[in-house]
């Protein structure tokens, strides 16, 4: 059975196309920009760390919390989601295994990163890499690991700014030679530049910040981006007003001020899909 | 080891004082109520059955995801948080289980009520509530697969609502009889109602809705109530926030807007404890 | 991606043949069963219930609790699975959910019951059975919650053992008629009887329990039968092994003593595929 | 509230006694052995990786998936269970999850080793070894992020093995002053080494393998032994049946023979309480 979601997202990395996608961090989230038409969704670990820990993304998530969640949230709505892997939660047996649970999870694509993870003891300042002869055996072994060919694999590297232009470079070209379907590359300076990664690359690529006066998706379909991470600012807006609501209540004001400002009956039935409950409800319990 | 959210709880219950419980969903608003000073959490059903399946309040979550639920977010700030367990999942031997998960999962309190859940074949109009018999035997049931004794029992009953007076009174008596620490009643209707109830029941009362002009806590800590519920304000109010963000960023308008809406470095930094996880770094990885 | 142990499952069901299914009941015993080159393994709610609680098959295990256990056994092995799932966990919509967790763990086939589970507060003299309306609606929307047609959906009635004959073939011709793709019968006497079950289903037959003196594999795939349940001997076995074992340590006897009955190391590399991850390990970690 | 199993574990290391654990791995074990009167038990990593992964002890399983389980296992038998938590599952911000969560699942002890986990990239020959100040990081991050002063936390370490006797005893010195409860010990020779060690760290001595000719209790309880370590029998007896009944059952050889193998009627009732469960049915469902 192809799941549509990897059939779109592999799709859209077919295309000439490039899109924003949604910050998604659960299955609400998940089924309220499915609501809305957005068609590709990306998970970072970071709000995954939040979500489920209220900690800091400090990789204290393990591979199958992340797994559990990935799940729930796939199964609430059929949108194609990206979820960030880390360092795929250990050496290049644990990524394999990684691949297994995100694919069975219903993931449309994961990215496996170059990042040394968690953070080791007395680390200097700024991130450390991973050798790229690891990298590679890491890639590869994802590969080998995946059972569905539609499960999209992607590399993301961080060496444009940990290793400068150079290595980045052969990194990126041997990388891209593992087999993965697309590079998640940081640190990209501006449309030029994009565009001879991804040539150099000869694939797909996603890019983890979008440079300033670089937001026009067309251009950065030309250079070969698919794409575009711009933030996560739905989820830190609804952060904001969780805060703010808890605050005002701990100040003793009334609830009748907040009613305006609640999720719509209307809205609420459209997230939860009462509809379709109270369908099933008459069809099959009455 | 004694559990101070449930020390504080079972102190509140003991008090003369009522509280206004805050809605709690998930570890995130947890811990921001715990930060704001709210002394005790309510997690209702609906929300969970929302937060983990995006689906409405029909019972359809299971008792071990609710626990892995709850043990989030007792973990994630020591407040008490009282844990709606719906009809304890299955007969009085299932409640039985749900009182272990539960009390291993840290909640301070949970209510099991007396409604026939879920949803029967060709149910009437209206709910249907499980014999008074059966019920006496659930909580029972309850009462003696509790290992932590500071670990509240709560019966809730819709009886009021449901059969009327006279057997709610009826129900109302022998529920209390049972050993559980307190009572939740929905139907009540003002001051002297539920002072009524309150000497009828001799325990300490929840109530789960605020009549209307019945809104002053040292009136209702006078009547015997210890927690007055008051709705799912914050989670509503997130939920909008995050609807009209995706919106907004569907229609193609621009983050820059959203900016002033996100919450703020210093606001994630207190929620996600940052400064703390900095310490721990400090102290333990240089 | 069609999954090949649906696909060879849909095919013994297409077939003239019957096989007697391996009761599996973790994902140790799935592996060992598929290295023996065992095709079909059942995973019974009793054992499941042994197994992660150590309980009796009281109905206290959760869906989730059960779908997370059959994705660690299905991907321990390719074999084709048929998951016991009871009574699909709760109405008519939960079966829709229970549908969806074991088709996302992997399980080639799942039985629903029409029995009532949790057992009822006060319940007669054995079982009690939904009624037949209510099992035609549970099965239809069983039917109607599946994305994978491959994902084999079985209806299991005990009502020969409990309704008598007339009305257990009324049942079994409305279960037939809702979609699913086999029937599990309880109580079947003798060949002949189960040839009238067949005929009368139309649909390929599961027995519970082998008659005496049927014992024919053949003669059984001629009435209609593909898959003759037998029992879990292994399970017990290997139970009885586990308990003498520390029944003769506590005793202060010498381990020496085990050795001779322990696994050899030829046998646990098989298991545990210790080969494979060398392979790996050599591939992707030198 | 006070863990019976904790305060007879610390009664244990506070004594003049050395006790062989019994090897448990999954909650049926846990049963047995409690019912059987064996006091203390150890969950190994590698039989946990055999028991939810079947697969070897290659550092795959996750620390949630392995609290999981320790739960499920504490709960069905109130014996001391000293969980094996490998590396801690990352740094040593990791180290305090891991102590939150195993401390959460009840269980009575956990050790933390100090070899490099999972295996690293191009490892050389042999196991290698975190620094001495790392692991002492490790260590005080694990006794920092206890609460439950009773739950006993035992740093492990093979320095024995991999960096001779001066380095060893320097590092066994400085692990002892962090704070932990007791010391496991790879690589004792006999007696008068046992004797050295402990009398340089000061605390009690787990020993993970008993030295030929040094299999005396009182002796090794004289040498500050607490725990000593004899392998995995009762698991490995039980996986032999599991494997031999299968290769019966898949030769066609008649279910008959195996009768007299199974566990009896007694013996599971024994081991899944079922008169504990009929107890609480006539009780509260009847």
């Amino acid at each position: 059975m192809r799941l549509p979601s990897r059939v779109k997202f592999q799709e859209l990395l077919a295309s000439e196309r490039a899109a924003y996608p949604v910050s998604v961090h659960d299955p609400i989230s998940a089924r309220i920009a499915h609501s809305l038409g957005h068609e590709v969704g990306i998970m970072g670990g970071s709000l995954v760390s939040a979500v489920l820990l209220a900690a800091p993304d400090v990789t204290l998530i393990t591979l199958t919390e992340l797994a559990e969640h990935v799940l729930r949230t796939t199964r609430s709505a059929p949108m194609s989601l990206i979820v960030d892997a880390d360092h795929g939660y250990g050496n290049a047996v644990n990524c394999m295994r990684t691949v297994q649970e995100l694919e069975a999870a219903g993931a449309a694509a994961m990215t496996l990163e170059d990042t040394v993870l968690p953070r080791p003891f007395r680390q200097g300042k700024g991130q450390e890499l991973i050798s790229a002869d690891e990298m590679v055996s890491k890639l590869r072994a994802a590969v080998s690991a995946r059972r569905d060919p539609e499960f999209a694999l992607v590399g993301r590297t961080s060496a444009l700014q940990v290793c400068g232009e150079e290595e980045a470079m052969e990194r990126i070209r041997r990388y891209a030679a593992t087999g993965v379907d697309a590079l998640m590359v940081l640190g990209v300076k501006d449309y030029a530049h994009m565009k001879r990664l991804h040539q150099h690359a000869g694939l797909p690529l996603l890019i983890g910040y979008v440079p300033p006066a670089c937001d026009d998706l067309e251009k950065l379909a030309q250079c070969g981006v698919r794409i575009a991470l711009r933030g996560h600012f739905s989820f830190f807006v609804a952060l904001q007003s969780l805060y703010e609501t808890m605050e005002h209540l701990k100040a003793g004001l009334s609830p009748d001020e907040l009613k305006p400002k609640m999720a719509s009956a209307a809205v609420r039935k459209l997230i939860f899909r009462d509809d379709e409950y109270e369908r099933w409800q008459a069809e099959y319990l009455s």
